[in-house]
């Protein structure tokens, strides 16, 4: 077994992942080349990934705490305790995301969390950045990468190759064509559109209500449609990314409403409070692209023992969860430690965390995929509610027995295929509970009252087991 | 609408799915121009495609005789109105496929087949077929397929492109990378070889027995071993072709027994009655390849309402339910009458086709993956032995009513969508009576005393409800 530093790694992709990813191996000596097909962000501006802001969470900290990057990135990130829905009417209800007041997610721009990455990888004296680089292909055998860039292929060859190239991953492609490699993308019927509430200030809202935003920034915002819905996530600069996510087609489908169709009245009559904080609307959604959404999951995610998938290229999710960046660190993090516990060999822990880590990220694109029923309509159910009031109350009794499943996927490291087990398991009984609750009328109960009554369900079904 | 002599339509793949739909589309006039990687096996000779031979059933034939090649191909087949079951010891079992006698699915040399539908191509002046020409890339938006020949490179446009390039389609691959295209690739644990027995006179048979075959050639042939088996079926020639299913690692594997490992040992203690029969079991164990089973499913089959997949590059399956080939012609004969329906608007009937084939080809592939199970485990537990032989009992009784799902797979043309949902109550309907009467120890009824109990237990749910 070579020494790190004469073993080179070569990373395809400079994005979250493929950034952290280098900070790890670097931090542990290994010779790095990390390709990214950008330029490089510091010089030339940030161009933009998929979206402009994104929930981190418990595992992405994680993950950051290992390479001492945690207080920088919670420095520049909002706290969202919970979520504020928008009714019709414009209405607010705010949803709390934990019984536990500490518990949150963050939002955080796309672009500083990658140059924060960035910079802390180029510390590294042998961690080598390649910008307009991009991996148009692999040989697994070798293993190599290879790259266009301004003057031409050229390809690069490593003891290992690390695919963090995305959604869309060229080294996974290589893989694809490989005998008995298992692969399947599927894409939701809703794509999603980004728009823009601004600051206060340029929408008519009195600037000292929240500290300049045009909305509680302290909130993930979510207009709940029942087939569609808006959500929106504060940013550093006071403004809101909105993120419409809508049917292709059919009614209420971006298909119906066209870019030059009549925008501002579908807003007005369908999310009347967000319409008036977005002065830009018509502009905005003429001009934005649609996105679609994929879901990636593949097996297995290493060739050789000498090539791995991490992230997005191994699993890439739907965004209803919040988790898509939070399991690819995680990723960063579980192979880390498996590198640590097979005492350097890189052959073994590609081998041991491509095996083990399959069965989380499916977990994930799952739940992530069912979220999205639930951000879009069942938020708005009062039975729902009631459930949600009810784990609560449940996680407050007892928070080792109970700990909801959103819990354990967004403010715990419990592997997310156990953590669907296990969190399902509250759910269900608060489903239960909720159910026998509204049975006997009483949905309207105080904290204290509900406390008392979710006490004595639970000695009855202690008693009669 | 162009007439269908000017309309230029563009078949990569002349396997047989390519092949039969040259004959449709050679037939209703259209200039087509048939792409095959291969030789012409004609002054070649056939170089092989995976199976030496498959089982064609109801839907093939259907196609079949719509292009007037039914009779031709049936004469070169081999009726087989049952499975063939060998235990352990040698004993044998024969299971009828269908109460009714003229029901039987039939044994075919691939490479006939083939020959007979490229002759029957060629005979339209309007059907061109180039062969050694690779189909190696397509252009959606043209659309067109880049050819591989022994000249060079060479683009191929038509009016219409359809891809029945197999399982790994290259037309396909090009659908892949554009937006919103849903795909699956899925392999077994398990991979096969195949293995000879020849004429009876070659493995010490006397001949007289079977008409010169070593085993009676008028059933497929199973060797169930739980995890594993293998299968036989008979050839125009005497000689019967083995297929081993086996898991490529773990206990009884082929990581277990290598090529050069004690092949004969293990067949003569696990396939006691075959090893005698295989006087090449060795030579051939250590030489033929071992191949992989991929289920591919995916959607649309279409792009532009102008390039349409058929047969395997559109829902490869495995081959446990013998219907591989059936469902891609049955995708020809489906295709063709949707041409019809439309008045010969082409463009029409790939959507409409490819819109309203996908549940069927999704149906098959599962029941083919359950199938698998049926064939290496089931046909041995004596509880399914009686539910097939009241499946059988139903359908005496009442054919139309009580048609079990295999007779609607094998000897039906009823989609197989359908046929998974209406097959699917009578052997349920099958399952329980066949467990009551276990549960009664009456196991071991004659055919007469057993129909007249399934009769009684009809009567007897028909008053409770």
């Amino acid at each position: 077994m070579k020494p790190p530093s004469e073993t080179h790694v070569v990373i395809a992709g400079a994005g979250l992942v493929g950034a952290l990813l280098a900070c790890q191996l670097g931090k542990r000596g290994y010779r790095v080349t990390l390709c990214e097909r950008r330029p490089d962000p510091r010089a030339a501006g940030f161009v933009g990934g998929r979206s402009i802001n994104l929930a981190l969470s418990c595992r992405g900290i994680t993950a950051l705490r290992r390479v001492g990057l945690d207080d920088t990135v919670l420095a520049s990130s909002i706290r969202m305790p919970g979520r504020m829905l928008h009714d019709e009417k414009g209405n607010l209800t705010f949803q709390a995301y934990s019984s536990n007041p500490e518990d949150a997610i963050r939002s955080i721009s796309r672009s500083d969390l990658n140059l924060i990455l960035l910079d802390a990888a180029d510390k590294n004296t042998n961690v080598e950045i390649r910008f307009e680089s991009r991996c148009v292909g692999a040989d697994l055998n070798a293993p190599s990468i290879e790259l266009e860039t301004p003057t031409g292929h050229e390809t690069i060859t490593g003891d290992y190759v690390f695919g963090c190239d995305g959604a869309f991953s060229t080294v996974r492609g290589a893989m694809q064509v490989t005998d008995r490699f298992n692969y399947q993308q599927s894409y939701l019927d809703h794509g999603y559109k980004e728009l823009l509430i601004p600051p206060a200030a340029e929408c008519g809202v009195d600037a000292s209500l929240h500290d300049g935003f045009a909305m509680d920034p302290h909130a993930l915002h979510i207009w709940p449609r029942g087939h569609y819905m808006m959500i929106a996530l504060p940013n550093d600069d006071r403004t809101f990314t909105c993120t419409l996510f809508w049917p292709f087609e059919g009614p209420n489908s971006f298909a119906e409403l066209a870019p030059d169709g009549p925008v501002r009245d579908y807003f007005d009559e369908h999310f009347p409070d967000a319409s008036r904080l977005m002065p830009t609307l018509e502009y905005d959604y003429a001009n934005n692209p649609i996105g679609s959404l994929v879901t990636v999951r593949c097996s297995p995610w290493q060739r050789h023992a000498r090539t791995l998938l991490l992230g997005d290229a191994a699993h890439a999710i739907v965004p209803f969860y919040g988790q898509g960046m939070n399991a690819g660190f995680e990723d960063c993090r579980l192979f880390d430690e498996t590198i640590e516990q097979v005492e350097g060999d890189l052959s073994v822990a590609i081998e041991r965390f491509a095996e083990s880590r399959v069965p989380a990220a499916n977990a994930i694109a799952d739940l992530a995929l069912e979220n999205f029923v639930e951000m879009r309509d069942s938020v708005a159910d009062p039975l729902f509610l009631l459930r949600k009031r009810v784990e609560h109350t449940l996680h407050r009794l007892d928070a080792e027995c109970y700990m909801p499943l959103y819990n354990l996927v967004s403010f715990s490291n419990m592997p997310y295929d156990e953590a669907r087990i296990v969190g399902g398991r509250v759910v269900r009984l608060a489903q239960c509970i909720a159910g026998s609750l509204q049975q006997d009328g009483e949905t309207g109960l105080d904290d204290e009252a509900l406390q008392a009554r979710v006490v004595a369900i639970l000695d009855h079904m202690e008693g009669s087991t």
